[in-house]
């Protein structure tokens, strides 16, 4: 299982978010990365936690001004980057162009989408992993583990059905470690959070909470 | 075999292109269908030809300025509608919701994407059809009777490897008779066209070489 | 005062609106305009009521798919457009080219925005016209007469600062004759509608309403 | 006069860059800044270059993923940013959320845009400095100081009729000293350059050359 803490925009220390998340996963064996903002990837690196972008561009070395370079965030430390959040939605053609330019940096990749149809989608264009986000769970209080399981079964049946290489993540609807152990019940290989460890006054605390019943 | 000709923003009289296609389409018995733009759907429609929009926006009723709604084509006279084009590329998520939109007003739909990928992707959205248009062949003197037949036949394999179901319509590379033959010996059920009709002298002479080989 | 009815993709009946727009601007003088949807452009101007498309892309002829081409909308009917509508936000070099596509077509422009330093740069790309659209009051229910008055006035005065020769209309908080009245006293030369008009039971009554104080 | 050396996404070495721009600074008082990609903001600010973002989003602190957040990169070090370069084109309210949000962080703003109606409508939004980038100029081998004047001078015009205290740069069309200092006969009171200057063999040899007529 890995956990993967995207620390957004947040108003948050990511040093002592990152610091956090090195501990724990070294205390417990399970994986645990930070995704923080393109400026602060070098630093989170330092921490020697798993670092990965939260976007990277369908562009290569040239003329682009504004843009995250994947081999730019591979050389500040990330070793994986998520794409098309629902936060920064992308064109069909554009997913395609970040996942090649993710891999030829070296980056392990996870595509976004909020439907089964959307993440058959995703699969198709080979990243290492997709994440289902599904709108009914996303930002909300609703958990994985007590909504319809369907949302996460049917997403992990339609990229199976696509290429069952690609691994699964659950993108919402995670804040405890029953979320985990539930998204895990359903064929997730991952989790992706936000604002539960990112804010949470002691993200260690909450850190080790969460990969309990997956440590 | 389907001829659909996209007759973009071109200085071309959309009824003169319209009632060529229709007069071919009964001569021969083939399928050919015209996509104007918004503003002209009706008055195409009216010539009795198989109309298509461009596009449609992923909205419903509502409040939305400007937009493509899949319902007002329909009742203008479309019954099909081009998604993601070459030249209105979409967001992943905006291409399923205007799937999911066109198929709300009874449109058939065709997806366009550039690379087997991406037509894998876009075949796992569900659509009727989806457009191979492989950057070799866009906008260029190259024809796909005489290009690597693996820009089409890849597609085909990436479509009907992700739901046998959709058509592979050729978007690219098709300018005679022959290049139509050869877009359906590797396995295209449909074919895009654009300029080379809409702004021939006499598109109807275009069309009936263009059918010829499959009438 | 130019009242400007946008029809948005509301399940109205455009022709209905539009005969009576076309009826009241006859009977009461007042210069009263519709604005449908792209497909509904011909039918809809040839009611007689003076029709505006809801947005013309920054293109000329040639290779445009699913756009809409100002000489397109204007042969179908339409006089003038609006250009950047806050459902339609556009970058501002596209604003720039919207309004010279318009221009071309002998389009008359109306370019929204929503506080004073944008109208101050919508004014300076020299349309015919600007629209203040405040976010406080888009799609509310607070009228532009009981609102803070600056909201309006603070755009006239940003508008003139840059080009006195630019009309200011009211993009939002009109719904009643008093509110027209109240946005011509504010300084603005026209207001724009939706809903009201165009999901009204009685779109007569309720634009007759609405030109009574300007009749 | 200001010369600013964008550093894209080139294969160069930003610390080498900024260094020679921090040693050039110093030893000839002209003042010269580096913009690098956002993920290299705190090491280029390090060697004591003047430091600018390439970029950031209209955005607060809050759920955005894969964004630029003008406090993230003050905090990295930068203390200008580059909005609306033309190789990152922005919506007209987001330009305006982008000066607004870099104005927030204490980051020195400088909007880009193409002709002199642009640079007019950029000037409306209040930003320290507007730059104009003639597409004549861009990326092509033709110097401002050999091109038709009225490139600069319309746009400096076109800025001082909205706002005289907005300055105004000169966006393309510099590679020598020369068009340094006819950028500044011409009323530009500082410059843009990229690749003449990144991909240099000897960055600092090139950067003398610019700044000696102003030194």
């Amino acid at each position: 299982m890995f956990v993967l803490v995207n620390l957004k925009t947040y108003p948050c220390d990511p040093i002592a978010v990152a610091t956090a998340a090195a501990d724990v996963a070294d205390d417990t064996g399970v994986r645990v990365g930070i995704a923080p903002q393109a400026a602060d990837i070098a630093r989170v690196a330092e921490t020697g936690v798993e670092t990965w972008a939260q976007h990277v561009d369908p562009i290569d070395y040239g003329s682009n001004t504004g843009h995250t370079l994947a081999e730019t965030a591979a050389e500040a430390g990330a070793t994986g980057t998520l794409i098309n959040h629902s936060e920064h939605r992308l064109k069909l053609a554009d997913i395609d162009g970040s996942v090649r330019a993710a891999e030829r940096a070296d980056l392990e990749t996870c595509v976004c989408a909020n439907n089964p149809d959307q993440i058959g989608a995703a699969t198709a264009l080979g990243p290492d992993s997709v994440a289902v986000e599904p709108p009914e769970l996303i930002g909300g209080d609703v958990s994985v583990a007590t909504a319809d399981p369907d949302i996460v079964t049917d997403a992990v049946e339609a990229a199976g059905a696509v290429d069952e290489s690609v691994d699964v993540f659950c993108g919402a609807g995670i804040s405890t470690g029953d979320d985990v152990d539930a998204a895990g019940d359903l064929g997730a290989t991952g989790v992706l959070l936000a604002s539960g460890v990112a804010k949470a006054d002691d993200p260690r605390a909450v850190l080790e909470d969460l990969v309990d019943p997956v440590a």
